[in-house]
């Protein structure tokens, strides 16, 4: 980990305030490290996620090198290539204008992983859904970039891999299953509306939309 | 929803107090009602979640019907008894002391199911890692849990029990996969400690197992 210190204690946060401000971040990353005991405070909120059989099945490594992380923002662009190869018209005009990644700016590269065999044989609460470990790993996930928009710093999820590629940049051995790569940092602000938004790709839908009662709602796809 | 109105306005909940805080639980529920006003601000916060292209593919079934809730927990207490016969020994008696649902005792389930085909086909950040989509799904349901806890209330989350069954209970359709059932409720208080360590099941690890530096640390299982 980074030895450098924060000046500031432990920020008092607003739950709601950083529920609000939670962005995905691609391009407002300054490059600044991130002082220890912020990283700490941020792994920490991550590890008390609730896990299914409290069988805790993360993994976070923190990926500084870079050499690493400049191999890694290759192959996420050749995949973006992949993606853009699959739009037409006004998609891929839209597309053309959004960045996918921060993994070189952001300075460090999370990647989070889910070992299956932690807790095991008998995890309890996983013998009729096998997911459900993998669920738990998102939890963690959603945690940390809780507790990062808290301390000031931007989290970017990215996504555009392939799984293989990540395990073998970073010696994940077989049985463990590569969940996400985030890109963490210090930010200049956070930007009020999502990129996606912004850019035209998506707009938020209302939250009526997603609630039913008692039985699920058959409607129009959305 | 329910019509009954909070007299509280929203709470200032601090984030790092509320990680600590979470439990998953079971047993400490009250079956007194949740204010309209609080339950839509829980669901206003697991709807802010970020999402792989924006694609929000989570929806939210408020099941307050008893027959339907009491014939889901036959169900659980069925598949419990599976999964108890899995075990033999210490495992077996420190099983029979652990409550696995508060579906009834809760008044409120909340089955979350993941949506493929929302924003689909092309789905930004999907087209490399399928399951992109249904990791969305988790980062709804951790802010669901985290403001819940800010507002009094607890959560548990049943994973006792076979999709299919869920999904014929609540007329989910075929291509939409329930992923979790979620008791929510108020209650009187939350553990200290996570019921699965006071009952012996399993302890939590140090943080220092989980996180590894620039490549994954291959050690004993654990």
């Amino acid at each position: 980990m980074t030895t450098a210190r924060s000046t500031d204690p432990m920020p008092a946060a607003d739950l709601y305030d950083v529920l609000a401000r939670r962005r995905d971040v691609r391009s407002e990353f300054t490059g600044g490290e991130i002082p220890a005991d912020v990283l700490h405070r941020v792994l920490t909120a991550a590890h008390s996620a609730p896990s299914v059989g409290l069988s805790q099945p993360w993994d976070f490594v923190l990926v500084r090198d870079e050499s690493t992380r400049r191999a890694f923002r290759e192959h996420v662009l050749a995949e973006r290539s992949v993606f853009a190869a699959e739009l037409s018209g006004e998609r891929a005009d839209t597309f053309s204008k959004i960045k996918v990644e921060g993994i070189v700016e952001s300075g460090l590269g999370i990647a989070v992983t889910y070992d299956p065999d932690r807790g095991s044989p008998a995890v309890l609460g996983r013998h009729a859904i096998a997911d459900a470990g993998l669920y738990s790993v998102c939890l963690a996930i959603q945690n940390l970039w809780l507790a990062a928009t808290a301390e000031g710093l931007g989290v970017g999820w990215v996504s555009f891999y392939r799984e293989d590629f990540l395990r073998r940049l970073l010696d994940i051995p077989s049985g463990v299953r590569p969940v996400a790569w985030l890109c963490v940092g210090p930010v200049d602000a956070l930007a009020e509306t999502p990129d996606l938004e912004r850019h035209g790709w998506r707009r938020r839908a209302p939250l009526e939309d997603v609630v039913h009662h008692d039985k699920y709602r058959r409607g129009e796809p959305r």
